[in-house]
């Protein structure tokens, strides 16, 4: 079942997990997984230039495998425009191969 | 020392940890690295359509970087064989330059 | 804002969180993410040759997106010359598009 896919990737603020979800499931993605993450990003970064403080697990890193590319860059697109002026919000994509699923 | 290798990615049930960890080591892969996951995936949607709930870190993503494609393609054949059909699974594979490792 | 962009892993043990934090900060990326791993390697299976006892989440995965292929390469040197020989550790790097971020 090996099948060319893309995989979403997008790591923002913990408490947009239910938000972003509800965008993926709403461009029919079979399934993504999420990971609690922490980090630091420019966005955080105070405007005194001096080192945010280092926020241990508030991000959550949330993947989506999928056959579509276009879904995928329809999700990130939802996504950074409904939160990504108000939240730390990085996203990318990468092709990956599927060995085995279910569903894409 | 740069190398390509493979990155195989397991995300299954947080239950077959061991079993998918002994898989990997019966192939002489050099190591794996846990995460633990939550997610949403087409398995586990209920028959009537409905979304199931959100299960919190119930899942595990396992990740093997090894020199030898065959031998990923070799494991994940051996844990969809065993365990894809009773499980929530996904497998994919992605190409990656190691650029450090002790052994690969 | 699609922008082709290198992902920098460095696997390593927890304890060099703040210290490869501050190597990726001295580089000038502009963020990481921090995923708490666990996970077997070679380094840590006993001389003996019986596999080690499974460490669970005594790891960190840190992630960096950067535009610059050259300052991930200048991390992994610093993180690989400075602690890979006493701590375990594996370090690649992945070609992937950036759909939306901050900055890079």
């Amino acid at each position: 079942m090996t099948q060319q896919a893309t995989r979403l990737v997008i790591v923002t603020e913990k408490v947009l997990t239910k938000a972003v979800a509800a965008i993926i499931e709403s461009y029919d993605a079979s399934g993504y997984t999420l990971i609690a993450a922490g980090g630091m990003g420019s966005h955080n970064t105070r405007s005194s230039g001096e080192p945010s403080v280092l926020d241990h697990f508030g991000n959550i890193k949330i993947e989506v495998i999928t056959a579509d590319p276009d879904s995928a860059k329809k999700i990130a697109d939802a996504v950074s425009e409904r939160y990504a002026a108000d939240y730390a919000c990085i996203i990318y994509i990468d092709p990956v191969e599927v060995l085995y699923s279910h569903r894409l």
